[in-house]
């Protein structure tokens, strides 16, 4: 690639910061960016082509050098790359001169530059001399054809500008040869009994993703510096981290590496657009509260692909895969500031054709998610889930077949036995599916006459009424999960009342009553935060028994439980600086 | 402001871009951006102090040069202004070396430089090293107090760093002195009859701030490059944009300018941030859009503000005001990547406490909201109006009362006569009102007996219940305009499923059918944009007639008229690439 500066002076109504530089300052910057920068300048036409075509002849030869040398291996490092200054006047070769005024050269150029053309000649005048500038009595031949000296110059075929596969990268695209994700499974031998970081299994997959198309040399991974802190650092077994002036005392980084870590999550998301457009595949791994940094390229990204859809000889691309961990559940260390679920309501809002939002549960559920993201083609697929140690809960088959429902009522976890629930507790996420179980518990044991079901959602489309996403559940599906009336408690990752506007349009759906991130929060305890935006356990089962379509035995009782121990828990935390053991350590197969 | 760039050379786990650069490298960087930068660099301790003492002292002596010199008004133009490059060893006096692996002055440094204080001896004896290196003993008494000798050298009073008023810019406010901001209302005879370009009246709003305020020089307007373009030119009257290297062929630049236009939104965001943070005042303009490539930043101020809230010694800050111009419904010229109202779905996730979005129907409105919001403190305030020539609606005194209650049956408009209607029509946001009221005017004019409601919504926030956002109307003022039961069809600026969440808990809030943007957009014609995304006035009155309580004597026909009217758009807009003249010049009188 050759980077053209085309510094023109202006933007729409005024000078640009470096228009208005000095042009040794504007050299600096790009020999302080890296760069070899060329200067082409003047507004004497015939010239600046012949100057910039002798430029950029230069520039080739000087790439190609550059390209020979790093191919033969020879480690010469980092050298600087070859870029253009082309300093012409703004508007050129427009007209110079509109109502007395300057045109040319200045911000005016950037507007329409003779705007009353119908009602007075002189600006049609300026107008009709302007593209006759271009000769097009020279140019066309009396039927308004090219003539051939001129159209011999056009390039065939690729070689247009237009046609080039690089500018329609799925017709290059080779698919990415993916190892089978069944065998980096956790062994889940009971549900809700053991810990284990979600995001390990899913770094070997990674790695071996990378083994595998080696060849092909068509996989990155793009984040900001945490690859290892996200736990995917299996992948650092057979890959490096990227950059050409490596040092030995560095850890896996070289020239060759294809982890690109760099501390911009505009950089790795523009990165990772780049690099599917031309036909490739990647993961941009990331921090929840900062993928807001790069919303709007995602937002811009997704409109992209959805434009395209309508566009047959477009070729579809490799999916952008989003990975948000360090979520706002589990930032209780960093604090406030790093506790945003944002990008899930961006990413709602965006057309259902091409969005998908994924909320794994647990390594197995991330395995399978992750294999359909990486499998699938011109969608934006955001997938969410926590770094930290969490509790398991499904074998491989079961999350296999959980991830395909999309959503799934969790028979272990229920008390309703095939019948009618007196309650719902629907969960969406890591964290809320741990408050939701470890309230069930409490409800199972203590109120055995209560009847509540547990569903789990990984795909949170498919709450979408199916005329708004296509992942969207049928009815007569949807009823089967949530049945026709019985009040739903649901703890979601996301800000809670983003879940509102998913499951408008379905039955009675002011029985959803959720609990989720309501921007509460600051550098705390990991259940400090699930009770300040009140989604604890002890939250859930208030909210239930309250919703409940009859008053089990013993109610009373228990909500007295809740409301003493969240109680207790205020006065513990302060003490003792981390949460009550029985809440730490909480499993389900605690009783 | 003293820039300090220190070049520690690492991130977390691997080599920052300029901690690998070549030295001279990072000084042409900076040099291309303006600075004249020092270096400091070292790792001998008392070396490297004098030296950035000395450089510190000499850096001031520079920035009072300059200061002095601009001061004189002598009109050097712009100089390069001091920066420091502080280049010392990361992680530089603490553990050298540990478990054999060198961490000052690496990466490991940024990490838990000994991790095992509790097992492991060796762990704790480097800790306790390190630690004593500070040298507790000389520093403090035996009470454990800092010796007099070193207390004697902390600043006292504001010129304590954290009680710096400028970092407290609450206490240095100079409340804004606005003028009358009715004098600048429109006269509007007749509702809905005359068009103008709202943001107009607020550019002159804006003017006259600039003049009551320049002795107290804390007014400022930022805007990316569209101050002009978004009709608020009447500040060049008295105002330019600021740029130190102005030239005289330049329009309203100078150094002494207060509009502050850089083509960034990120830098127009910061610097308005800064300034109101420091006790001044501002409004950031910008495209609807483009809004979202800042929305981080605007996330985290509302988070700075919703945490102030609980820190007593905070003193208020002026609102964070934002002003969106140039909307998805009217950059039909300019295309999808320009269409997309994100912010607000953004903006209503933060908290209620903080952030408020307000969305005036005309010019009238807007200047009642743009006072209300200059007036205000600790707020995020979004407003949303377009800036092409738009219909009027309101006198002045209605305007007020309107953007008082927040929300108001438009009687005027109406044709339920204190009745109970049979269907509510209403609307939040410009474009939304106008099609709202056309659909008004066809169920009045062709369905005499239907009962028809129409409310416009002037503060988004009133819609929330009461207990999600201080401005949402009680339950029995909400009933007065909206009733218990009757179907609402809602036509609303924003992606039209935010709407729902919004509603989320109020009565029946199911018989809120919304209208908005669902991601449907080209560059096409303005009536094609609310047609594509089903909120035209034909899609209004479909949606009316299928919800109505009851059959009117006529529905079936004018249903018919709806759908012919719809086909007929398609046909005409491509033959005539602009909309149907009945869509285009309708007004509220035109029958």
């Amino acid at each position: 690639m050759l980077p053209i500066l085309h510094l023109n002076e202006y933007k729409i109504s005024g000078p640009t910061v470096l228009g208005r530089a000095r042009i040794e300052e504007v050299l600096m910057l790009l020999r302080g960016h890296g760069y070899d920068p060329r200067i082409v300048a003047g507004s004497d036409v015939r010239q600046v082509h012949r100057d910039f075509a002798a430029t950029l002849d230069d520039c080739h030869g000087a790439i190609r050098a550059i390209q020979a040398t790093a191919r033969e291996g020879s480690g010469v490092g980092r050298r600087p790359w070859p870029a253009i200054v082309l300093h012409t006047p703004k508007g050129w070769t427009g007209p110079a001169v509109v109502d007395g005024q300057q045109v040319e050269g200045t911000f005016r150029a950037h507007q329409v530059p003779v705007s009353a053309v119908r009602e007075n000649p002189d600006h049609l005048a300026i107008l009709e001399s302007w593209l006759r500038s271009y000769r097009p009595d020279v140019h066309f031949d009396a039927e308004g054809r090219l003539v051939p000296e001129l159209s011999a110059l056009v390039p065939q075929g690729d070689k247009r500008m237009g046609a080039t596969p690089y500018a329609n990268g799925g017709r290059i695209l080779v698919p990415l040869d993916l190892p089978d994700f069944t065998t980096y499974a956790l062994d889940v031998k009971a549900p809700g009994t053991t810990r284990a970081e979600s995001t390990r299994p899913l770094g070997e997959l990674l790695r071996d993703t990378f083994v595998r198309n080696a060849a092909s040399r068509n996989f990155r991974l793009f984040c900001p510096d945490e690859t290892n802190s996200n736990r995917l650092s299996a992948v650092f077994e057979v890959e490096d981290r990227c950059l050409i002036d490596a040092r030995s005392d560095d850890d896996h980084v070289s020239a060759e590496g294809r982890v690109m870590e760099v501390l911009s999550e505009h950089s790795c998301q523009g990165w990772l657009e780049g690099y599917l457009l031309t036909g490739r595949h990647g993961l941009f791994a990331t921090y929840e509260a900062f993928a807001m940094v790069s919303a709007s390229m995602a937002i811009q990204h997704a409109k992209w692909l959805e434009a395209g859809r309508d566009l047959a000889w477009r070729a579809p691309v490799s999916s952008l895969n989003v990975l948000l961990t360090s979520t706002c559940w589990r930032n209780d260390h960093n604090g406030f500031s790093h506790q945003g679920p944002g990008l899930i309501d961006t990413m709602i809002s965006m057309k259902g054709s091409v969005v998908r939002v994924y909320l794994p549960p647990d390594a197995n559920c991330l395995l399978s998610v992750a294999d359909h993201c990486f499998r699938s083609h011109d969608y934006v697929n955001l997938v969410v889930i926590d770094k930290q140690p969490q509790l398991q809960y499904m074998g491989m088959d079961a999350a296999r077949a959980h991830c395909a429902r999309g959503a799934s009522v969790w028979d272990w976890a229920s008390s309703d036995e095939g019948e009618e629930p007196d309650v719902i507790l629907a969960c969406a996420g890591d964290i809320p599916t741990m408050e939701t179980l470890a309230a069930a518990d409490m409800l199972r044991h203590h109120l055995t006459d209560l009847r509540v079901r547990v569903v789990n959602v990984v795909d949170l489309m498919v709450l979408f009424p199916p005329d708004v996403h296509p992942h969207g559940l049928p009815e007569a599906t949807f009823t089967e999960l949530f049945t026709e009336n019985t009040d739903v408690v649901v703890a979601f990752h996301g800000y809670a009342r983003a879940l509102h506007q998913i499951v408008h349009g379905r039955h009675r759906a002011d029985r959803f009553h959720v609990h989720g991130y309501i921007e509460e929060g600051t550098t705390t305890t990991p259940f400090d935060m699930v009770v300040r935006n009140q989604m604890s356990r002890y939250h859930l089962v208030l909210d239930a028994l309250s919703r409940s379509r009859r008053v089990a035995r013993g109610a009373r009782q228990v909500e007295d439980h809740c409301r003493i121990m969240l109680s207790r828990h205020e006065d513990y935390v302060r003490e003792h600086l981390e949460d009550m053991p029985e809440v730490r350590d909480w499993t389900w197969a605690t009783r």
